[in-house]
């Protein structure tokens, strides 16, 4: 429990006098919830969880806090992955009010939306104007725009699409002294100085709070085309990909992967799950062709480079989608692969990425590596390999003592980032750094951009009071950067 | 000619020392083609011109200058047109023997290449690897990679592919104090930290010296289909440009714009120009389509789309390109416009960018008001309508004396600007603040922002060397921001 001040009491006396007391939660059984990571690999504490009803309300809750020096946490769906959003006393800011769809204009192909709107409401306010909005993630159900904007969010669209950042025109942030930056613009061309928005896109809360943002829409795929190829090796994956990227241009919108220990997981724990050939092959790839015209044909080029793949040994099995049920089917294989992992035992998690044409490479050095240093480690290379993200999971030997295992998860992510740092690649692909690698960064980043980092903090929040010891520790930086708790 | 002092002797004298006299010019016939603005709107001075080898050279004469608070002004190739590259004192930096394409790596489709590179020489590099590098500019002959993404540069294949803000993936940087920033990392997903790329891309060579740069490549272009068309108005243009984006999805690649002035006047100068069909129209888009597929056939879908919008009256007449030579003189029609603008006299200029939703609406407006404020001023309103970007060009009246005409440039950029304004758009969509729109830009931009980018600037480049006086005033600001030199 934090210990309240007379500065604490005021705070949340000033701040329940401007927003109402349903605003400002200070029970326990109110705000528990916002207290703890999705997985629960941390637990927080706060004064309170502040919601504010709209940007007005939250430039006045930054500023209070500003004048109080009280840190601010910003929450969106809290469905991170890196720790982020745990708040280490201050006050949660929750973004969850803030759902308004301020603007469509379908002829521009942008969308204005506040930080709290759920990622699915957005597909679905782009589906009712005939658009669509590329970010896909698992937890789309739940995760809230504010939150895929401050850590730009990735996801199976990102081949083609982009990164959250590659999604986004403009913004709307409350400053860490609660002033209000009005970049809202819906412009596909401006040069009127510097870049503020990027600035603030992958911040984590950590130099303003993003209230609103321009989101780019795109025609809506009209036609799909989806197959699941076995290959004998991550190399002719890579072939493969080569192949689909100069054959099948910008319809190329997905190239996922997996290892046979993947799909045989998903088969074990998901009994609707349906086996996409006979025979079993070292890797697997996914691949999805679309193109927003209606009557395009995808089943023709996808056959024609698979079957000549085949031909010539390229690849050794595959199967199309006959049925968007199928395709569905073929997708699922992919996306069940998240959850079921965790019915394996414990798991060692990194998300990292290499460039494009090493990815092959890193999965077979770090497969090799990591079996090498505890016999019957089981690697789960999965995810979106045509951006060279790999999720290099790995679960633990059958049998082993889960916590025994999850011990040694300092060591694992030491040989693992050791490789990816070699070939130059990022130890945070699309999640962020949150708490989870905050210490971990200085050993793989160029210390002149931690610098740089570190002085563009202490310019936008001079007082560190924006989510204050994420991503760079600077002061009292809260609890150790690595949890302790173990994993659920 | 600038006055020297001992301090000034004294770094001539260290950079002379460490790279060699031909590296250090002083002679004014050596150094007199880097001291004035392309269109001789601006002409500086500067105590030499610096031309550095490689990246270690460029952080020693930062370094240098930084220790003796000497003005460092970079250059690529000089072609900037908002005087951002005129020096006034201090040394101009040359990066133009920057020239190594460091790396080309067609798995990962990127290129590494430094920022003396011609735009020219890196097509040419991507073609020889089978590969596109969009960007497309009409001085891409001479400009440099460096100052491309001094500027974020956009051009005529931004509707597809982006700014250069977009094609690029990872830079180094010389920094105000003559540290190296290694941030030349070919990922596509790299969620480590902020967003110090965007930082320095579009900041015009005042927060730190661009060295080299890592580029996205793409599948080459196969098949490409074009279309000139006359409509009525820009109202129905931006009625084709829905149907084209929603009909062709990503196969559109350029949508251009051009009024019947702009097509008059290029058949006018250049006796080499075909009228593109019999009849004239006060509206005109340039279309352009294409594909990485080989086989692609883009002349059915617009031919379908055109024809469809023919019978409804939508469009008023149409041509398709048959074969290359008759698409490359249709795509003529337009690159001329911008040459031939000074053989119509006097031209005040405007780089503007609007929602697309907006961008008919603003061009009847602006184009009203202009009309209304100077009787027989003619309108050349041109460029990348499908991005909402529009060259609002305005010839002098037939007759006028050209310095009385250019006399009235900063009354025309109130009253178009005043209307790009309420549009919630830009003032400068694609080349820049520099010098030329400096002072103006506070009447326009959220002051928070310039607030913000102040700080930025002083963060960076806290003793304000770096291209001192561009994009923000801040100190000592040297000339005027508005020339008055007159065209030439």
């Amino acid at each position: 429990m934090a210990i309240h001040t007379t500065a604490h009491t005021a705070l949340i006396e000033a701040l329940t006098a401007r927003l109402g007391p349903g605003s400002v939660l200070t029970e326990a059984g109110d705000i528990g919830g916002h207290l703890v990571e999705s997985r629960g690999l941390y637990r927080g504490e706060a004064l309170a969880v502040v919601r504010p009803r709209d940007r007005d309300e939250v430039a006045f809750v930054v500023g209070e806090c500003a004048r109080a020096g009280i840190a601010v946490v910003p929450q969106g769906g809290n469905t991170g992955l890196v720790g982020g959003s745990v708040p280490y006393g201050g006050i949660v800011l929750s973004l969850d009010r803030l759902q308004t769809i301020r603007e469509v204009d379908p002829v521009n192909a942008t969308m204005t939306v506040e930080a709290g709107c759920i990622l699915k409401s957005v597909h679905e306010a782009a589906d009712r104007v005939g658009y669509f909005f590329p970010l896909s993630l698992p937890s789309e159900g739940s995760c809230r725009i504010g939150g895929n904007l401050a850590t730009n969010a990735g996801g199976t669209a990102v081949l083609r699409y982009g990164n959250m950042r590659e999604l986004t025109l403009g913004l709307e942030v409350v400053l860490a002294d609660g002033r209000i930056w009005n970049g809202l613009k819906g412009l596909r061309k401006d040069n009127t100085g510097y870049d503020l928005r990027d600035l603030f896109i992958g911040s984590e809360g950590t130099l303003g709070i993003i209230t609103a943002a321009v989101l780019k829409l795109f025609p809506k795929p009209q036609a799909r085309g989806t197959a699941f190829i076995g290959c004998t090796s991550p190399h002719q994956a890579l072939k493969l990909f080569e192949r689909l990227r100069d054959g099948a241009g910008d319809q190329l919108t997905a190239f996922e992967y997996m290892t046979d220990f993947g799909l045989e997981i998903v088969l074990r724990h998901r009994p609707a799950a349906v086996r996409p050939f006979a025979g079993r092959h070292p890797s697997y790839a996914l691949v999805e062709l679309s193109s927003a015209q209606r009557d395009a044909d995808l089943q023709s080029p996808l056959e024609a480079i698979l079957g000549s793949a085949l031909e010539e040994g390229l690849i050794e099995d595959a199967v199309i989608g006959a049925s968007g049920a199928q395709s569905a089917a073929l997708w699922a294989l992919r996306e069940e692969l998240s959850e079921v992992q965790r019915l394996e035992g414990g798991s060692i998690k990194h998300d990292v990425a290499v460039p494009v044409s090493r990815v092959a490479e890193f999965i077979d050095a770090a497969s090799g590596a990591c079996e090498a240093a505890m016999p019957g480690i089981r690697v789960c290379a999965f995810g979106h390999f045509g951006d060279g993200n790999i999720h290099f999971n790995l679960s633990q030997p059958v049998g082993m003592d889960k916590s025994a295992y999850l011990a040694e998860w300092e060591r694992f992510n030491r040989i693992v980032h050791d490789i990816v740092h070699r070939m130059n690649g990022s130890i945070s692909a699309e999640h962020g750094i949150g708490l989870i690698k905050r210490d971990e960064l200085p050993l793989y980043k160029d210390p002149v951009a931690l610098d740089l980092m570190r002085s563009l903090k202490q310019t936008l929040d001079p007082r560190n009071i924006l989510n204050p010891g994420k991503v760079i520790a600077i002061g009292a930086v809260g609890p150790a950067a690595f949890f302790t708790a173990g994993q659920p």
